[in-house]
């Protein structure tokens, strides 16, 4: 099938789907819950296939932990769908009422956005905690999966499909692209698309930001910060730097610039460059910091770059107003943290730091939809509209008014006869 | 100043706005009005010097109307920002708050978004409205207003600038442009500028729409729809089409195709028509239609047509069904309304319809803010994400992440060390 008819099916599936009752996704949810458990076999088999053929291409070590889908991940997802199911369906929901006038009643009432394309990276669980998340919301979906997990992700979309459509879920709701191909199709499919939640490396989601008019939901880069104020416990700030950057280097939310408040510098940094540098951390510092310290020059390059990697840029502040502008010129709006033991200092940085994420005296792994309490997520967004940060169930509904009469016409209020009473139902 | 340098200046003058107490912005909206008041001579100078080469020009009566911006109008604006004033600040409300451990607490707060770049029709009044909804949502602004109203827009934006600055709003934060080629610098700002609100022909729109990477929230076309069906009452079925058509036909809330189910067109359509064409409307229907009345015969383009004028196109339907087909494929997804008598078929209407706004028993001329009860709109949006339908002030805004701990890092949760409470508060 090609992907013009692909995303026409999904369309009209998510027209449908839309009205389907919190009942019918919930039965559907748990056919997809047996249907995993009963297909094991044939999924751990399919992603033999696929594992077999990364070794092959002698894959990296992280990149096979990524692929492999066992016993394990599946009992994880199956947990993940349970969940699901005890939620409340999010379709339906009244935002608000307003009686226009005697009779004229307007209703604002969550719905599904319509047909989802996601482009994720090679976990085969993203496939299924995706799909699920999209048909507890109504939503119809495009998805396109890592090729080195072809086999895995086949088995699981047809798993689910079947399951789905069995249930009265209607056919077409998700489709499973296979090729970059097909991506690059979906970017002009407007007509039919009404967003993309593209999840990958930064070179990969901005192509897919630069071309399509389709909205984007995501985030290229997760430049995050911590500033380590004035007031700040050291001890703190230490280990808020070192699990904000240590825990787990590959991923959006770990920092990749320390700022320090040049009143705590000379006693901060001599400690914590060691304890970094014990733990593998390069560094690369601003004069001042390279003045105080054993690392390396930084340039302008690197309060731009998301290292990713076992890296740290360090910056010394003359105050807070310097470590915001420099936040709010060199970030990326993803996540920031202050530590600080001034409350008003930290609601000013709160306030200033024009991110989806800011934190105070905390690490910034924190930000995730699952540690958030989110459930799963699909994404996380810099966008500036629409969802900010982790985005879970919410971030896949917008509303429509509904406006109900009794015959109303407009002309006797443009006219003046009659007035409008506007008044909260 | 360039637009570079005037989006520049906007974006940081909208990170210190976005902090504004809502007493500083209700000051600021005071002195607002109490300065267009004090102004009035100049403004009306201004507005002179406007009309006067309108009319050299010979540019349209009604064109002349929405130029013309007299005490009247003046008094008009504001009413409108005394009642802004009296409206809760929208910024810093909670839309949520969970603890995710012991100590560790999230909180969702709505924000202002950033910066808009407003591009608005002739009407001086605009000007006024949406930059005293950016004001009190907290939102920086460039603005481009019709060139025909260049003297009047200048007056303004100066006196709304100088009043608000002087008490205490931080300057730069409204920025006027006058020129197209400053609209399409604009649209490359998407470092500085968070949202475009384009508001204008469907060419104009569309021009937008494909030529930036900013977000943009608007509606190019308005074709909107009324289905008449089976068991309509319909004499107000009646009402309902003349009123969606005639009421005022310049707009994008006005119908431009009506739907007719098989089974009461023979009744409904040859006085339907008539009353239509007593009313100097043109009409275009499909072959079943010409057959019941003396009505052109409409072309497939008929039914993707925005008139915007005294004319209409006319389909018979074998169903419901039919009829929600035809608007989910031609229309605009703006607002489409329901006659029926059938509470049930008005549910399935207005579940499967896919746009905004859908409607039962009333016309499609109410589909607008200040009818809505959500004070002045920033425009209509037929976008699927972040705000559909009417905009008001909530459509400007948006919300951060704030996570506050005691010093709580990840690690200890991803050992398993430590779990979280994910307990609302």
């Amino acid at each position: 099938m090609d992907t013009h008819t692909a995303a026409q099916d999904a369309k009209g599936a998510s027209i449908k789907l839309a009205a389907a009752s919190g009942e019918l996704k919930n039965t559907a949810l748990q056919a997809v819950a047996d249907a995993l458990l009963s297909n094991k076999d044939a999924i751990l088999a399919a992603n033999r296939k696929d594992l077999d053929a990364a070794e092959n291409d002698c894959l990296a070590a992280p990149l096979l932990k990524r692929l492999k889908f066992d016993e394990k991940k599946i009992a994880d997802v199956v947990t993940g769908i349970q969940s699901l199911i005890t939620l409340k369906n999010p379709v339906g929901t009244q935002l608000s009422a307003t009686e226009l006038d005697d009779g004229l009643e307007l209703y604002k009432v969550t719905c599904p956005i319509g047909v989802i394309g996601v482009i994720f990276e090679s976990r085969p669980d993203a496939l299924v905690q995706i799909s699920t998340l999209c048909l507890k919301s109504g939503n119809a979906l495009l998805l396109k999966g890592g090729s080195e997990a072809m086999h895995t992700n086949r088995a699981l979309a047809e798993i689910i499909s079947k399951a789905t459509v069995e249930t009265g879920i209607p056919d077409g709701w998700i489709q499973l692209l296979e090729t970059r191909s097909e991506v690059n199709d979906m970017l002009e499919l407007d007509e039919h698309i009404d967003l993309i939640i593209p999840r990958g490396s930064n070179e990969f989601v901005r192509h897919i930001m630069e071309h399509s008019n389709i909205p984007v939901l995501g985030h290229a880069d997760g430049i995050c910060h911590v500033y380590v104020d004035q007031s700040a416990d050291l001890a703190m700030a230490q280990d808020i730097v070192v699990d904000s950057k240590c825990q787990y280097v590959a991923v959006c939310n770990a920092a990749e610039t320390v700022l320090v408040h040049e009143g705590v510098a000379e006693q901060l940094l001599p400690a914590l460059t060691n304890t970094l540098q014990e733990k593998g951390v390069e560094l690369r510092g601003c004069p001042r910091t390279v003045a105080l310290t054993q690392v390396a020059a930084a340039t302008d390059a690197d309060w731009r770059t998301e290292y990713l990697d076992y890296i740290l840029s360090i910056r010394v502040v003359a105050d807070m107003g310097e470590a915001i502008q420099h936040i709010n010129t060199y970030g990326s709006g993803h996540t920031d943290a202050i530590v600080t033991g001034d409350a008003d200092a930290a609601k000013v940085f709160m306030d200033l730091v024009d991110s989806g994420d800011v934190l105070w005296n905390c690490s910034t792994r924190f930000s995730d939809g699952f540690r958030y309490g989110l459930g799963a997520e699909v994404g996380i967004s810099t966008n500036k509209i629409h969802a900010r940060g982790p985005v879970g169930l919410e971030g896949l509904l917008i509303y429509k008014w509904r406006l109900i009469g009794k015959g109303h016409i407009v002309a006797p209020y443009a006219d003046g006869e009659k007035t409008f009473t506007h008044r909260s139902l």
